[in-house]
């Protein structure tokens, strides 16, 4: 079955006869076609009614059509009144929606006035998590692609680890990851780069600079890559040189944190179980006020995306979800460990999609 | 006077004794902190009466204090109550606002609909064009930033020079791009880098790919760079071993609607008179259908802002504005041309920060 013919049956379980679906993501869900319009304005208009039509920017529309998209497109210029256009569209055709659905998290409060405005009669009803529900549970097709943009993650990885030297600047080891990569095809990063050493790798979100590697330092990678329109994200923390009992310690923990919360990943278990299992091992070993965020959050089109795996998600889990599993501990001054994984769920527990080794390497 | 000062003046202007500043760049704009939330929210709430604080996710607390914010920092966990967290301390500082301005071009539904849960008795205005107002005139100190954002651009465009030659693909030159930047320094490039070829050159939003550099292809790319969270942004086209009349017919047109609409760019003329009068060049030579974008936008810490250079755009050009200026022919099955430039608004006229050549340089 189509990904339009499911929307249509889980609108008709939600009563809602259109929808409105205007997120990058989600537009290339249903489309097939990807692309980062900015602040322009992209959007697939889906109705029980009659067939779907996409709007994009004129200057798209041969790349929309080349992306798949048989049903009609209306092309608009930067200087036309968009929603005059798209109101005298749905007239045309003919009948003016009584429900419609929007993403709520994802469309802004003036496109969600301009919506109201050009249909004023109708109900509007949020439906973010109705889309989320489909994208959630991912097809074979999906898992092949995830298994791709995995082990080009894998490979960043391995590049990274190899240029890890006394001396080097994080920007340069950044540079050469990011080369290697996009030499073998990639075309985007699925979010920035993270190469962090020293007392640096103490903050979950810190930026890549020019300080140095020393003797001594955690160096830290995050990194992913969009593959066919797919995200991967995945973190190793090696040593340089050495490490001391206490960076051992830390490193050990979160290791045992991220392998327990993989093992206790099994279909029908809780989402927030998965992460106080991992944070119950790191406050057992004195760390808990260290671990400053989630275990981790589902992946696919989007590097962030439902569900959010926080210790209070009573969400089930469920064959076809894939997400990370990424615990960390973050002692200012010291320094931080993370290792980040890749799962996909299936009936037999979690198979992890990223394979680099996670044992503690030291490299000299 | 510091810019939440200027804010304040804004807000009293417009009867607003309350703000909730909620996108990245505004955020950067009035704290100095840059950070990429994905979907977890940051904020600032300003208010007239006492002063304003910063809520970012906990795990990012320490890195908005190390960027300088001085006043209140409230830091959430992914599994608390954000919302609650929120009211509770607008109901600490114990004044609820009369009318807040929330950003409306970026702040989503859901956000909006929260904002009006924990302030009931609030009026919600929107506010995003008074805030473009304050970033659309840029500081001295902003302008060497832009500048030398607009130079790592031209070395990246050098560097995109170098690499052409036949049988290279799209990606290995894009690689080599990155490459050389980041070994700069540059820890993010502004937008997706574009390296096209042939008669993908004809879709102004095309994809880099595998497909080879021939003898006889347009090769265009549109780059920029992140340089202390100012945007630069720039396109240059050459042409591999040779070009047709036709091609040069076409780059030499895109080149004279280029150079003129920097040329009409004075303080006081309206936007969409630059976009015109490139336009006019366009349609006289018989490509107008081709020229299937506006001439520009604004840029600054977002590579797309305010204003939008359209044709229909009546806003007078003012000293301290800065935007690109760049029309293009894209013609199916043949290929296109785009030259595009960064320009500075000073009483004198447009002064032009990315200076790389633009005649036409046909690469053998």
């Amino acid at each position: 079955m189509s990904r339009l013919q499911h929307l249509y049956d889980s609108m008709k379980q939600n009563h809602l006869d259109s929808m409105f679906i205007t997120s990058k993501a989600n537009l290339f869900y249903f489309s097939n076609y990807y692309t980062d319009p900015h602040e322009r304005f992209i959007g697939i208009y889906v109705t029980q009614k009659h067939d779907p039509f996409l709007i994009v920017p004129a200057m798209e529309v041969n790349d929309a059509k080349q992306a798949g998209w048989t049903y009609e497109i209306i092309g608009y210029k930067d200087d036309e009144d968009l929603w005059a256009l798209i109101q005298n569209h749905i007239h045309t055709l003919g009948n003016t929606p009584e429900r419609i659905g929007l993403e709520e998290d994802e469309i802004s409060l003036a496109r969600y006035k301009a919506v109201q405005q050009i249909l004023p009669k109708t109900e509007i009803v949020h439906a973010q998590e109705m889309l989320a529900h489909l994208r959630v549970i991912k097809s074979p097709q999906e898992y092949n692609i995830l298994q791709q943009a995995a082990e080009l993650a894998d490979f960043g990885i391995e590049t990274g680890m190899h240029a890890i030297r006394e001396g080097v600047t994080e920007m340069e080891i950044l540079a050469t990851i990011e080369y290697e990569l996009k030499k073998q095809g990639v075309q985007e990063m699925s979010f920035n780069t993270s190469v962090l050493s020293g007392s640096k790798t103490a903050s979950p979100h810190g930026t890549p600079g020019n300080k140095t590697i020393e003797k001594g330092d955690f160096v830290l990678f995050d990194l992913g890559v969009v593959f066919e329109g797919y995200c991967s994200d995945m973190t190793r923390t090696f040593a340089c040189h050495s490490a001391t009992d206490e960076q051992k310690r830390i490193y050990e923990t979160v290791l045992r944190a991220e392998e327990e919360a993989i093992k206790a990943s099994v279909v029908g278990e809780k989402v927030g179980t998965i992460d106080q299992v991992a944070r119950n091992i790191i406050t057992d070993a004195g760390y808990g006020t260290y671990f400053t965020h989630r275990i981790g959050h589902g992946l696919g089109i989007d590097v962030h995306e439902y569900p959010s795996m926080h210790a209070n998600n009573t969400l089930p889990l469920a064959e076809g979800m894939c997400y990370t599993i990424e615990p960390g501990i973050y002692v200012p001054n010291v320094g931080g460990v993370r290792i980040e994984d890749m799962v996909f769920m299936t009936k037999d527990g979690a198979e992890t999609l990223t394979k680099f080794p996670k044992h503690l390497q030291i490299i000299s």
